[in-house]
């Protein structure tokens, strides 16, 4: 294998085998194709993309390049949940008790927050003592224990992603559609799940603003998935506005509480029961996607989702006493409400600055190797569709740090639009893939 | 300086600013950036481009990273020639001592051979003794005392080329005729120079194979050069067969001695009659191409390039009695004469194939590493436009190793297509630019 050879043809547009990225992927991993090859060749394939047989090989050498987790030995069907990433999307902690909760088994192996938007672990941290650091072993017998465990990414997982992935960020290839499909792909496919149901984010908080470019990535996910023998369904959900009222780890934590005790905001509440209809439908536990509904709803009403949620926590070392005293999570020491500076209806937001001022706060990161602040972040009073007069407030911000105050502000404030008239309502789940 | 945000901006179509390319080079070049990033940069610009004025300060950056001569103690202009790279080009070795008897000053900094193209510097070092290798010290005394001297790429000049070069060679991003352009005129314009003529080959034993992107090549150097207050022109000469008969080192330097005799092929003779008439022109010798071709001729036939060129080999430490004897030259042990397969008129040949018929020989390099065979290469008997019998030789190879013949063989034997009608005369020189 010429590296040089591979480079040149994707730059020109061809095709590599199966066998050549299989090559070259395991050759990276060892380290003996240099990060320099391997810049240029992702640059080429964001120039060029990947068909659609290119990208299955690049996610099963991916996937091929470290463990992958094998959960046969625990009864139950393994589903997973996915998002591609948002603003104020907290429902993998919602979805996952009320999935384990009916009977599924749910290996999560999650990711951090990067850029505007939140990430699982960085939540699940926001509750003391919780660690998303087990080790395989220990994440086999939580799960084996309770139907549900929540990981980061461990040096056994997908290691040639781990390198990829941190070389695209610096190199300016992150956004290919063939390389975030294999990235996400390889990761939950190294689950050991039978079925994975995707949640495409798109709109101004997500990092597809477009539909037509949410529903290219959401096929290639399903077929990449589905080629490689799993079932797997893809949401296109609405990211134009924050998913809930609350941004931020610890303000998050508390709405997912409101949720499994059966309140909490009416768009998380909906999306939470159709993403766990589906994981039911394909875990075979539901016969179609209103009996799934059902079902999930129930393991709310019955305060069993609650359960699991607690047992999840004490099980990975987080202080479950949270679960019926939120006030226990960290907490800002200040809060600040933004008013509004126009008035009429909220007809649209610029969602991706909700994000950005819940990181400015502190409560997300711009360079990887910043720490976070758990308590601080946003609740978003005023949502699309909702009437505001002027001075009303839009939204609470949370801060422990006054000179930090001023950037949120200013991007919370510039974010909303307004309008006379009310803007005709959009679905929150704008197409389902895959089905 | 984000150097992320900069690999973005060229990937989405974006400019560079002069002060963004000049910092971008410095970095690098002080090992501050490191190479994936830049290569994943180099391939965004093969994809998107560069604007002239982007070019051109990649040009100044680059010069800039190392040494730029001064020989502005020396009487008499400075002119250099450089050709683009070809098969059986040795028109350096003629037109250097040429332009030197006709009291301009040729300051040369040449390359090595690299795939099917031959390289200045190795068919000097097949001259024994000659030295390549002067420091800038003693470059400067040679052209102080002969008016010509040939040297390699030192240390010194242009480092940022030499990073960038062996980063494109290994990255599939050698291509871009930006990248091509911006190399090219930073070591040509670090040596100092006044005037500066390209040869620009174009054809199937050049890198561009078809005339519109050797024009594009042409414009951009053209161009570039003059931005930064060089005499510029381009001529755009056919590469569609060998130049001359001679193809390998010691054997193009036989061919050489030939010409500067007043012998030679005609069409070797006749281009670099061309290209001395226009160094004469621009470095103010000559009022007129014609005029300057006279002074060219005048040099040849008086013996004074003749004598100038064993001046530069005895000063360049040489065994300058080749000039006289040239079979003290290496010479190969076995020649094989190839029949021609076909019969009538040749009407093309796949020119890249002589070049790497002699590289099979061990005349060249497949890898930068490799050592070469100064001895080996070939004749070519019959050219474009030559009638020829089936069974008549074609070409004759001279090699040392049996074991490389067979290859070397059947790639003169393909090489060559015949017809029962001469075809139409096409002329050596299509093009001049920048005149």
């Amino acid at each position: 294998m010429r590296v040089t050879d591979l480079i040149r043809r994707k730059r020109d547009g061809g095709e590599l085998t199966p066998d050549e990225i299989a090559s070259l992927i395991r050759a990276y991993t060892r380290d003996e194709v240099p990060d320099y090859q391997i810049s240029a060749w992702l640059m080429a394939i964001l120039w060029r993309g990947m068909t659609r047989a290119e990208i299955a090989a690049l996610t099963d050498a991916m996937l091929h390049s470290g463990e992958v987790l094998d959960f046969s030995d625990l009864p139950g069907r393994k589903v997973d949940k996915h998002s591609t990433g948002g603003v104020g999307d907290k429902t993998s902690l919602v979805v996952a008790p009320v999935a384990a909760a009916g009977g599924l088994r749910v290996p999560m192996i999650s990711g951090r927050g990067l850029g505007h938007t939140g990430g699982t672990l960085d939540k699940l941290q926001s509750i003391p003592g919780f660690s998303v650091d087990l080790s395989l072993k220990e994440f086999h017998r939580v799960l084996g224990v309770c139907g549900c465990a929540m990981i980061g990414q461990t040096a056994e997982i997908a290691p040639a992603d781990k390198k990829l992935y941190a070389l695209r960020d610096v190199t300016g290839t992150v956004e290919s559609p063939a390389l975030i499909c294999s990235s996400i792909m390889s990761k939950k496919l190294a689950e050991g799940i039978d079925a994975l149901v995707l949640d495409v984010k798109v709109g101004s908080g997500a990092f597809m603003k477009r539909e037509e470019d949410a529903a290219n990535l959401a096929d290639l996910l399903v077929e990449t998935g589905t080629r490689m023998g799993k079932r797997v369904v893809a949401l296109i959900t609405d990211m134009d506005q924050p998913l809930g009222r609350a941004v931020g780890n610890a303000l998050e934590v508390i709405e997912v509480l409101e949720v499994l005790d059966g309140r909490g905001p009416a768009d998380l509440r909906d999306l939470c029961l159709e993403l766990a209809a589906w994981m039911f439908l394909l875990g075979g536990s539901a016969a179609s996607v209103a009996e799934g509904k059902s079902l999930a709803a129930e393991q709310i009403a019955s305060g069993r989702a609650k359960e699991k949620f607690r047992e999840i926590v004490r099980l990975q070392g987080g202080d479950s006493a949270v679960v019926d005293a939120p006030e226990r999570l960290p907490r800002a020491r200040h809060t600040f409400d933004v008013p509004s500076g126009g008035q009429g209806y909220v007809i649209a937001t610029e969602c991706e600055q909700f994000g950005t001022a819940c990181v400015a706060l502190g409560g997300g990161r711009a360079k990887k190797e910043d720490t976070i602040d758990p308590a601080v972040g946003l609740t978003v009073h005023r949502k699309v569709g909702d009437p505001v007069r002027r001075g009303e407030t839009l939204c609470t911000l949370h801060y422990n740090d006054a000179d930090r105050l001023d950037e949120a502000r200013q991007l919370v404030e510039t974010a909303y639009r307004f309008a006379p008239e009310p803007p005709s309502p959009r679905p929150l789940v704008r197409r389902v893939l895959g089905a």
